[in-house]
């Protein structure tokens, strides 16, 4: 499969044509012909409403076209079945496989002979046992109690996944337990955390492929140091997972390790160990089991050609429209249900990092924009806080909404004659009309331009299966995108030179605390940002 | 005073020239003579270091110029001595005073004669008194046991402040106490909240400004329901923050009420009562009048013409540099600081509410780019995140980074010769300076292109003070821009369109719940939408 320039694409030139006089939806008739009623898809539960997009046929067509042109779902289906996509041609890169799919692919048999799928059954069945072995208490304190809560430390994918799953589905937790996480090298995360807990019934997870996360290790000795202190050995309570015979591979110091494998990018890592051993423990197995289901359904969605049956691939193509064609560097990811309160955060995690790329595939500098900035808050939250710069602003945002019928507790109340659930979705899709159609007004003041774009993600309810689905869209959502613009989505050589720095400036500050004197001299613009910083002597 | 169109600004031409070539930050002598030891300003026991900036002498002294031509202190100054700038001339608007600075004005003598001084302070003493009386249990559940858990229920000005405050200075909170957030509308908000608590021990704070926020009251109203069904007398535990004589301001429902005036606008309002009463109670009065005071001097340094003697105007003027001239439509907040993760989120709500507008005080459209996005997470969590994106992505972010020297509590570790704290600040400055330099490889993926421009904003530690003069840094700072843009940063009409739909879908919804029959017609988009969506029959 030859690499394709996306400007070089013939229906972006199209796409280019089409965008000079996108469709109208201010226009009287704009929603005329049933469009609501015509510009909706379907899968695995989840129906999206686009006729909030400025789109019509024949941009609709042409979008078909780019991914049939681009080959994304045979890019797709590369990806899946194993080869070594994570490269750049003809340079030094990680020359890896892409294997997050085949953490949920566990329910075919026509899968099972494949080195990721059978290491991902293996890892699960190993969770199964040890998380039967909690519940019964073969795995316990010192004391023989039962363990109640789960520290999870990592940070990145071995963080924001997790955690906007756990918050996501918090409501589905076994009677007595719960998650807790720290991220951050600032020791006041660890602190503030630990300070809440009862360490005698906690396990802690510590989460690195590599086994060598600089904040990771940091927080591990933090934590290991808690426990000391509270007088309970530190091993007793301290599981890992990690890539097979890293140095947190250890059973000197944990109860267990799981796997991880480097085919699993960290952002890509929910469904693998990472989000299952803290997820299983808060939920249950069966409910990670219903995650992946979900995930898995949605990755067989993702294989269909026509665009309009394959969700992932069709949100990827109007991402694009938005994007590329109609000039918005970001998107809002604005979700109407509060437990998805970090799922904004784990996107901008998932996409920003594989798509905020300049150079593609074939290692030459990107012509064209790639990955848009992700951010967004939970409505009806947001509708107090940002959306006057949605509605009014000078910066176009697309917008996505994602939304459910029904509420996961049921403690919902009648006012005023409807449910605060009603309110809720009646808010959202007021919203998605509001941005598209706009309104006039004498006053200047209090007019809406209208034509701003927006999706409507709907499903039933947010439960470990559509949870699940919702993932895995996004993920593949992301992947379409990147094999559209022709970059590597899975590597992030754009965090090494901070790291670089990073490392280069504490060794100054060590040498100064140590009064060794520093190794970088005067004029180096290192040592000047630390004494100007006041944190060199 | 006549408003000047940004536009038209001779300042504005000059630097529109100036940024055709602005200064590049990659070049080999970029960081000689000292520039980084020159280019930091200072106030309030911070430090702005701006030399990773792309300016030089010539920008910084036409930023200045910018500033006296559009006489932003004299702006800032009418807003603060109460003239009517929350307007828009010649047609229907607030016509109200802005004036939140009032409310921690009020340790000068010289203010005291001021209404909004003496209405903050009548409103802070009344405080005071009702803190001590829980203190000392005058006020008590009906067992008398002191209320140890504070609920406040609000949205937007009235949630993300107070909620992002009361985070960051949580270390300092009172023994026992601690304070939780319902905002949202979606009910599963509420139940999770509630769900976790003693209600015998817990005080609910009711936030609304009209006392008619729909979220706010149909909150109150499962908050009252979930007391009764606890046995418990909701009027006991119940104190409201609203508008003198609105429907909450009502003794027979509330233990008190304090008020809050509509000449603060609600996203300024943290250092109102807004934010007195959940800070007080889990702080304590001393802490929060902490607040006021940096807030305070903050306010007065505000006043200075001189751009580099004024935190809150250089940064202002920075902001649009990079904004208008340099064409960066987003800005990102990097607090180095766990206890800082939802002041972005904050400052999102604050700078694009006020800010995110396309019509001139003039109530003409605006011919210049207004607010921009604003977006963030708290390092070095991002570093593991999206930093790919600002280090390699095709667009441009400029970077706020704010840190301190020293942690918040007290347990940090040694690791490998130095402290968290030393790691969590080493790798802010790096990548300040990642950012700025870049670096070049013969390797196309891993070039750093540079000349991303960020600021590092340094204290000495988070506490209540820093904490008011942080604040009162950004609000002013906002204030600025929106007096440079011409527009009016104290409205949100935008906010309205919403609003009017929403309440048109939900009397649908409510007549097809109780079989009436719908108003909307079937070919109406209203209609469309709640059918397409599965919320109607």
């Amino acid at each position: 499969m030859a690499f394709q320039n996306f400007s070089n694409l013939d229906s972006v030139k199209k796409l280019g044509l089409l965008a000079q006089k996108p469709f109208d939806l201010t226009a009287s008739d704009s929603f005329a012909n049933k469009r609501i009623h015509r510009y909706v898809t379907s899968a695995c539960g989840f129906d999206l409403l686009y006729s909030t997009q400025r789109v019509e046929k024949g941009v609709l067509n042409e979008l078909q076209n780019l991914a049939d042109e681009a080959e994304l779902v045979k890019q797709f289906m590369a990806m899946k079945n194993g080869e070594l996509v994570n490269k750049i041609e003809g340079w030094e890169s990680e020359n890896r496989q892409v294997q997050h799919t085949a953490c949920r692919d566990v329910f075919r048999d026509s899968s099972s002979k494949r080195l990721p799928v059978i290491q991902a059954k293996a890892q699960l069945e190993r969770l199964r046992i040890f998380l039967d072995d909690v519940e019964s208490g073969v795995i316990a304190n010192q004391q023989g109690q039962t363990f109640k809560t789960m520290v999870q430390v990592g940070i990145g994918g071995s963080d924001l996944g997790p955690r906007a799953l756990y918050l996501a589905l918090k409501r589905y937790q076994l009677p007595g337990r719960n998650v807790r996480f720290i991220a951050n090298v600032d020791p006041d995360d660890a602190a503030e955390v630990l300070g809440g807990l009862d360490l005698s019934r906690t396990l802690v997870n510590i989460v690195s492929k590599s086994g060598s996360t600089l904040e990771t290790l940091t927080n591990e000795l933090l934590v290991r140091s808690a426990f000391e202190k509270a007088g309970l050995e530190p091993k007793q309570h301290m599981v890992s997972v990690t890539g097979e015979g890293s140095p947190m591979d250890d059973p000197g110091n944990y109860l267990a390790s799981f796997y991880m494998y480097d085919y699993i990018g960290g952002r890509y890592s929910v469904t693998s160990m990472v989000g299952a051993v803290s997820l299983g423990f808060a939920l249950g197995y069966a409910a990670f089991e219903e995650i992946l289901k979900g995930a898995h359904d949605m990755d067989v969605i993702a294989e269909v050609e026509n665009i309009f049956k394959n969700l992932p691939l069709f949100t990827a193509m109007l991402g694009i429209w938005n994007h590329n064609f109609l000039g918005c560097d970001t998107l809002a990811v604005l979700p109407y249900s509060q437990a998805l309160l970090r799922f904004p955060a784990h996107l901008q995690q998932c996409d920003m990092e594989s798509n905020g790329k300049s150079i593609s595939r074939n290692g030459e500098p990107v012509g064209w924009k790639t990955g848009p900035i992700i951010w967004g808050e939970p409505g009806t939250n947001g509708q107090h806080a940002f959306y006057q710069l949605l509605h009014q602003g000078t910066t176009l945002v697309p917008v996505e909404f994602i939304g459910f019928r029904q509420c996961q507790y049921d403690r919902d109340l009648l006012v005023s004659g409807s449910s605060s659930q009603d309110k809720l979705v009646a808010n959202m899709l007021a919203q998605a009309l509001a941005f598209a159609k706009g309104s006039d007004n004498e006053n200047p003041n209090k007019r809406f331009a209208g034509n701003r774009p927006s999706s409507i993600l709907l499903g039933e309810k947010l439960t470990p299966y559509s949870m699940g689905a919702l993932l895995a869209l996004y993920e593949n959502r992301i992947a379409f995108q990147g094999f559209c613009w022709n970059i590597n989505s899975f590597d992030q050589e754009g965090v090494q030179l901070g790291k670089i720095l990073a490392t280069r400036l504490l060794d100054e500050l060590i040498s100064d605390k140590q009064e060794m004197g520093g190794f970088l001299n005067d004029e180096s613009f290192e040592k000047q940002i630390l004494q100007a910083a006041g944190v060199l002597k």
